[in-house]
């Protein structure tokens, strides 16, 4: 067992308001951590450290929990920048593109997506990611999306079934909602933790509320937990059905009316705000702000996926969050960390807490406040402790 | 003379528009390019190229001229993200807290400043951009702008006397302007290119069109060309003055009216968007879509400073024009690069033709839509050539 004091930390967010401020984010200044395979031995100020056997200086930057990113779609190949730059010139997003996404990952071999995923990973852990949730959802089809939870599940233990993400074109609804419940959910199930589901009302790709219901407990009969995406293109009844269910998380939340809100607030689902696909999308932001006065609990995720947002960056979203959800930048810190980690039922990460995982963040300025204060510059790493 | 080819170029944006798709972009693809001792020998397709000495392979990369990163405020000490963070909580941006930086700019030593310049600039490389303008304008006396500029130019040729930046307080208005247009200025002329001012109607500390245009004439008598801050904070004279005096260009131009357009289309004078301004301050974004229709030249820059935009990346303030101003990626990544070197009235970057400097940019994907279809995932990095 060896262990590692990690000292000159400036300010570190523990996210435990037991520590240090007492603020949500238990916020300490001159502080030291000592990691110990893999998990945290000891936290609090450096001048009170213990002995450790090795030792990495920091030089006086901040640390904060490793990012959670709840909500991704990583598993894809082929290339849709063209209709980014369409979509930027006016044409609408109805999630029709999602079938090139579709065909080009089904034409890719297992080794070449192993690749593509591995890279996006590390392009993750790079900004400061240390957990991220995969979902399937571009194959559409019981072998493609099996092989999709298959390779996602050598990079996280956090897997998602997604065969409720569109109906495949070609394939008559009613079918393809049958193959999603039945043989394909029976093929991922072992390979996953969680279902989900693409909720909209009366889309031509998504699912109604019925259709989503029915795709969620058939999850839930086939043992995985629930989570939703919801209200994105337009009020729906998306939202509501995840709290009726007790979904760990609907994801989302770009239009939500008062009762949608009123329902996040009694319940216990966590509502996880998607700020990269609003900008990609040229999408009206939700009001992070209100949502929180109400008393709902907030994530933050990138989404990172070909169609709709195709970045890894949480702190890019931590700086959205910001500037156009109304949050402060310890709010926004939080969800991204914390609040991840209740979206995704973990207690084990998102806290800097004796016992939980060392999963720790640098960021290369004084305090937390960078994240939001330097948009854009890669300023924010996972720390790699040998 | 060494030469080298970079090949495996996916997709090379070359700025000329008689090469390539014959679009304002000049784009080529499977494109080579041979650099000579700093300067661009050959471009074309990877077909045709000829030997050379040396050889790259960026492995299917996009490639682009440098960014030219034409405002920036890299000369500085001290942290604001508390006052950052305060500001997104709803205090506004008036110009009053740069006194904050004067004090610790003033304090810091010759050597920190410059550790803090290299880290800026490596920082900005890191990222794309390959040429930046630096500022004065955080000394606000002979000795200390001075000082700021004979840093400034240990780094870049773009140096700007900004000893206009605000009145510094307890110093009275018509003596500070005498001192920036006599002493302030002698002392600073023979250390820098341009002449700068902060322009804003009857603000306590910025100057009026009046004074602005002293400042500016001044500059010019002693031999420096002309940009302007303008228009920053409201309808204000700064944009007409600057395009009356045939400054190369008027920065921020965040209001502007029906005549300030008419203006700029009739001059020469470059319109600079900073749209990381509007986002850290939470300002209206300009209609870059309109100034375009209107036949006005634009580019991008940073602003990169402590106080409203503590933001080096440039691929950000791409995503940014192409969200919130209406510019296409194509428009963005022009204004960035071919825009940035007409602000600094330079004809030998910005465009990757024969003769110019080989400054190039390389892309961690397979096109140039990828800086505004992955916003802030560091993607972008200048190319380092032996």
């Amino acid at each position: 067992m060896t262990s590692t004091l990690v000292t000159g930390v400036s300010e570190l967010v523990t996210n435990d308001p037991e520590v240090g401020d007492g603020s949500a984010l238990g916020l300490l200044t001159g502080a030291a951590v000592i990691c110990e395979d893999g998990l945290i031995g000891w936290v609090g100020s450096a001048a009170d450290a213990p002995a450790a056997d090795e030792r990495v200086d920091l030089g006086a930057r901040a640390v904060i929990p490793g990012v959670v990113d709840s909500h991704s779609h990583l598993v894809f190949a082929g290339d849709r920048s063209a209709e980014f730059a369409a979509r930027m010139a006016g044409i609408p997003y109805d999630g029709g593109g999602i079938a090139t996404t579709v065909h080009a990952t089904r034409e890719a071999s297992d080794a070449s997506l192993r690749e593509l995923i591995a890279a996006r990973v590390a392009e993750m852990r790079a900004q400061g990611t240390t957990t991220v949730e995969i979902k399937g959802g571009y194959g559409l089809s019981v072998a493609d999306e099996s092989r999709a939870l298959r390779l996602a599940g050598e990079f996280t233990d956090e897997v998602t079934f997604l065969g409720a993400h569109v109906v495949p074109s070609g394939v008559d609804r009613a079918s393809y909602l049958e193959l999603v419940c039945g043989p394909m959910l029976a093929a991922c199930a072992p390979l996953a933790r969680w279902v989900d589901v693409f909720c909209e009302p009366a889309s031509a790709h998504a699912f109604d509320g019925a259709e989503a219901r029915a795709v969620l407990l058939a999850g839930r009969a086939a043992g995985l937990e629930l989570r939703v995406h919801g209200n994105q293109l337009a009020l729906g009844p998306g939202v509501q059905l995840a709290v009726e269910l007790g979904a760990a998380s609907v994801d989302h939340c770009t239009y939500l009316s008062a009762s949608d809100v009123a329902a996040l607030a009694a319940g216990s689902t966590v509502a996880t705000l998607l700020p990269g696909v609003e900008f990609a999308t040229r999408s009206p932001y939700p009001d992070g702000r209100a949502l929180l006065a109400a008393g709902v609990t907030l994530a933050l995720a990138s989404d990172c996926n070909p169609g709709t947002c195709y970045s890894s960056s949480m702190p890019l979203m931590i700086a959205l969050a910001v500037r156009e959800m109304g949050l402060t930048p310890a709010e926004a810190l939080w969800a991204a960390t914390a609040g991840g980690a209740r979206a995704l039922r973990r207690d084990d990460i998102g806290v800097l807490a004796v016992g939980n995982r060392a999963d720790l963040a640098v960021i290369d300025g004084p305090s937390y406040l960078h994240l939001a204060y330097r948009p854009g510059v890669p300023i924010t790493r996972a720390l790699e402790l040998g």
